[in-house]
């Protein structure tokens, strides 16, 4: 192959640099959908704008942080699906996905396209799957996944469900995988990014293995962000629940179709990560520009410069390669065909 | 002093080897909680079954596992305190409360009593300052409690809010700190030891950093158990959003006063815990008889052994000490009277 470094492939990306008049719509759309005012209309953002906003944000760290492409997706919490009314979230996923679309056209080398679904609580998955394959037709090549539209209420069925089927059925078919990702919190007690995406990646991580989502639906990929919320930390309570519960090894049951991402903030963390799951199912992320913005005073550097954690592991080549190009290749085949047709 | 070595003192330990008729009389209280059924009358267990049932559980996993004494709670997923009625949680509070107490009396040197409160969803806080006052007047050390009394719908004020201020203020004049402890969750996609309790520890610690609890109440002292949740592992995230929360360093913030036990059932877990928190904020625990009641295949040894992880970490007398008994004599400070008093 010749090959002599791997890229650096970011798998969690969010476009949280919206200018004011794309917030300004969604304000005025959910005051719409709580019949508060008029119908909107969304006024757009020229190329012009998008471009020197990429290019002055996720660009610009991720060139100053060595990473070569990043898969982008909508802001997550800003992707409301407890705001009431179908139409409304179609509509609202339709544009976020739309914008994100026309960033990864103006830089097909540095972004790949990741979208956000129209779910709402209690509505059905016909218009998800609907916004799923119109943007996989697009381009896209995976999806963030809701696994509770409450926000912070868990009134969905548990993902293991049949409920959900229709929708992994058709990832199935698109080859595309999810990243599980709860979007802003509606409870005072959970705050958004502090307590609710780490504890719905850890409940989904605990539905998978009471559930056999896997073994009826073998070629689905699932990646859980943020280290996996507390499930690396917790392995052992995890391993021991799954025999009680008389489910075969997490190895078995869970891992050869479950990832989680590097969003962990401190070496410690990465240390531990790395110690307990298997780098095969491990894929570099960064949640950029995401959660935590601000550098850390006792290293001088980003909590969410995570490549720097991963760096100092001195992972062997094999395992380095995995880590920032393979597993994501191997998870993302849409990305690999897109890397591929560009000679990388 | 001429102490050759420290006690083991397990902070958490849970009553969950009830007999069939205390279950019995829960299920028809809930009944009639519920409009179901008559209200049902309890009819004991006699000392002779309570001694037979801890001295074949409790205190002979404790022997077996060269542990001292059990800071003992009722069963955690057993407070449940969504059942609607403050009469009912009341009554299920003391009798849970007093058979933990008869407990402790019939194994004064192996066991000491930590007290369930009588919350309940939307109910306010007199009760459960009086149910805590009369157990501290029976000789429990402190108390459990539940920062969600809905089960997983987060309905309830985070704990820096000053609806709880009566309660912190109680803790502070009887000298008892809490150990902050969900009970069953209430959704299905929820699971209860896998899930939620995790979710909670992760949430609490969160609302922490958001709030200024200790700071308007510096002599109040918690436990987060598990681990604390996701919150080691996830550190650099935390101290993250305390700058740009522009809050103090958490050592500052909360360290002062919050402590994890080591209810994470793994070495790596552990090494983790320990690389991360400063042994002064880390108070043995094993959850026992808890969440997890199986062996690791790979080690031979049940998950929940949590002693063996920390004998493997090779710490110093010193550190030893304070993990074991010093860190306990010093957050319960009526555990600490109790041990004098036995010349221990």
């Amino acid at each position: 192959m010749g090959r002599v470094s791997s890229l650096a492939i970011d798998c969690h990306g969010h476009f949280t640099t919206e200018p004011p008049e794309f917030h300004a719509f969604r304000k005025a759309q959910i005051a719409f959908a709580e019949g508060r005012s008029q119908e909107p209309a969304y006024s757009g953002i020229d190329d012009d704008e998008l471009q020197r906003i990429v290019a002055q944000n996720q660009l610009q760290v991720q060139q100053e942080r060595g990473s070569d492409l990043t898969i982008l997706s909508p802001r997550a919490s800003g992707m409301g699906h407890h705001v009431p009314g179908q139409d409304i979230a179609t509509e609202w996923a339709r544009l976020s996905n739309d914008t994100v679309r026309r960033i990864c056209e103006l830089f097909p080398r540095n972004f790949a396209a990741v979208c956000q679904l129209p779910q709402t609580v209690d509505g059905d998955l016909e218009p998800v799957i609907e916004e799923l394959e119109r943007c996989v037709g697009h381009g896209f090549i995976g999806c963030n996944l809701n696994p509770d539209p409450s926000g912070g209420h868990w009134s969905a069925p548990p993902i293991y469900d049949r409920w959900w089927d229709p929708l992994w059925e058709t990832m199935t078919r698109l080859d595309v995988p999810a990243m599980i990702h709860v979007s802003g919190s509606c409870a005072r007690a959970l705050h958004t990014t502090g307590a609710h995406y780490l504890a719905a990646d850890t409940a989904v991580f605990m539905q998978l293995i009471e559930g056999d989502l896997f073994e009826r639906h073998p070629a689905l990929r699932l990646i859980i962000p943020h280290g996996g919320g507390a499930a690396p930390y917790h392995w052992g309570r995890y391993r021991g629940l799954s025999i009680m519960l008389g489910k075969p090894p997490l190895s078995e049951h869970l891992m050869h179709n479950l990832f989680f991402d590097t969003c962990v903030y401190h070496q410690a963390g990465i240390d531990a990560l790395f110690t307990v799951i298997d780098p095969k199912n491990l894929i570099f992320g960064s949640e950029l520009l995401g959660a935590v913005r601000a550098v850390d005073p006792e290293t001088g550097h980003p909590f969410d410069d995570t490549k720097r954690y991963i760096d100092a592991l001195g992972l062997d080549d094999e395992t380095r390669h995995a880590v920032f190009e393979g597993n994501a290749r191997r998870v993302y085949p849409r990305l690999d065909a897109l890397l591929t047709a560009q000679g990388r």
